[in-house]
């Protein structure tokens, strides 16, 4: 693979962790190999896009042979800096944020919740899952001792952008946002705005087929 | 508009919605008309992309016109059903099931949480947000008094075959299931596993970004 490009846009990253997982299914089964119309087939996935998305990354299947699903699934692995373990702040420890940290939480070697806060008084002090409930008003010290690289946002919308200048602040410089309201992405700043609802939608339209 | 396509896979309804919210938006600011290459700039999407998912449904852009927003708006709005209102049963009411209780009920016309269950006893009887947690043991009676179609898990990993099975005796059609552990599509029935770390390897591909 051709290493890292900055220019992979987010709904093509998401579909090379989406073919990730099905690689990952077929190498607990024993499959060695397989084809990019054979990957589309099992998982009901595009094996043009499958074909044309693992280009973009420098990697052709071999045809007649396909990919190697072990090595592809490890190359892949790699691409999503998997292979480092990325340490998470969650910002606003309600029913949300404390769901995620359990969630999160839950046996992943890539990523770790090191640290959550919360703008209730009420609330610090206490633990979910292994955190610590710190603070809002201490989150630059908190990103500090904790060397958080990723923040997850999970405050009510109105609280949104004030979590959100808070990680930038402290220098978090990848963030999610969970609550239902755009955030702008800043200039060296990688931010996702989570629409759960996407999901609604899609369920919404199969009930509406005929 | 051609009408709903059976064959519509899931990545390209959530593109849909994905440019349905950027339509939206281009409305709130007063646009009136967009070229599929200024959608796709404004937005960070792919113009080929974007005119193939449309001609999927037989919505043509006109060459130097573009796409009159409104009416586009109007009629993605329609294909993914969103024009009903959607009745939804959670199974589930500790913390993610309370987070979406309120975040799925909040300023949304297509969608509206109807019921909750959980398995344990102590939370039977409580509100969160409009919802009245009932007995997961009671989940058929619960889906034909509420008139429930779409069924969100979210119980943990170990309770989610049962939750799922609940949910398919009860005759829901359309599941979402957030617990992490992958269930199997039935025929007949729309199952979408979500998968919430995919959004933590796409800010794990940026971190690792030379």
């Amino acid at each position: 693979m051709s290493g890292p490009n900055p220019a992979a846009p987010p709904l093509t990253l998401n579909r090379l962790s989406v073919y990730l997982r099905c690689l990952r299914q077929l190498e607990r089964e024993g499959v060695a190999r397989v084809s990019s119309r054979q990957l589309a087939d099992r998982f009901h996935l595009s094996s043009a896009q499958i074909r044309k998305d693992l280009a973009h990354f420098g990697e052709f299947g071999v045809r007649g042979v396909g990919y190697e699903v072990s090595s592809l699934a490890g190359r892949l692995h790699s691409l999503l800096d998997l292979d480092q373990r990325h340490r998470l702040v969650i910002v606003g420890m309600g029913n949300l944020g404390s769901a995620l940290a359990r969630y999160f939480g839950f046996n992943d070697d890539s990523f770790e919740v090191v640290a959550g806060v919360d703008s209730s008084p009420g609330r610090v002090g206490e633990r979910v899952a292994s955190v610590l409930i710190e603070p809002f008003s201490e989150l630059v010290r908190v990103v500090r001792d904790s060397a958080a690289e990723i923040g997850v946002i999970t405050v009510p919308a109105e609280a949104a952008e004030a979590a959100y200048q808070g990680l930038l602040e402290a220098g978090v410089r990848a963030i999610l946002n969970f609550a239902p309201v755009q955030l702008q992405e800043r200039p060296g700043v990688r931010l996702k705005n989570v629409d759960m609802r996407i999901h609604l939608e899609e369920m919404s339209y199969f009930l509406g087929l005929p």
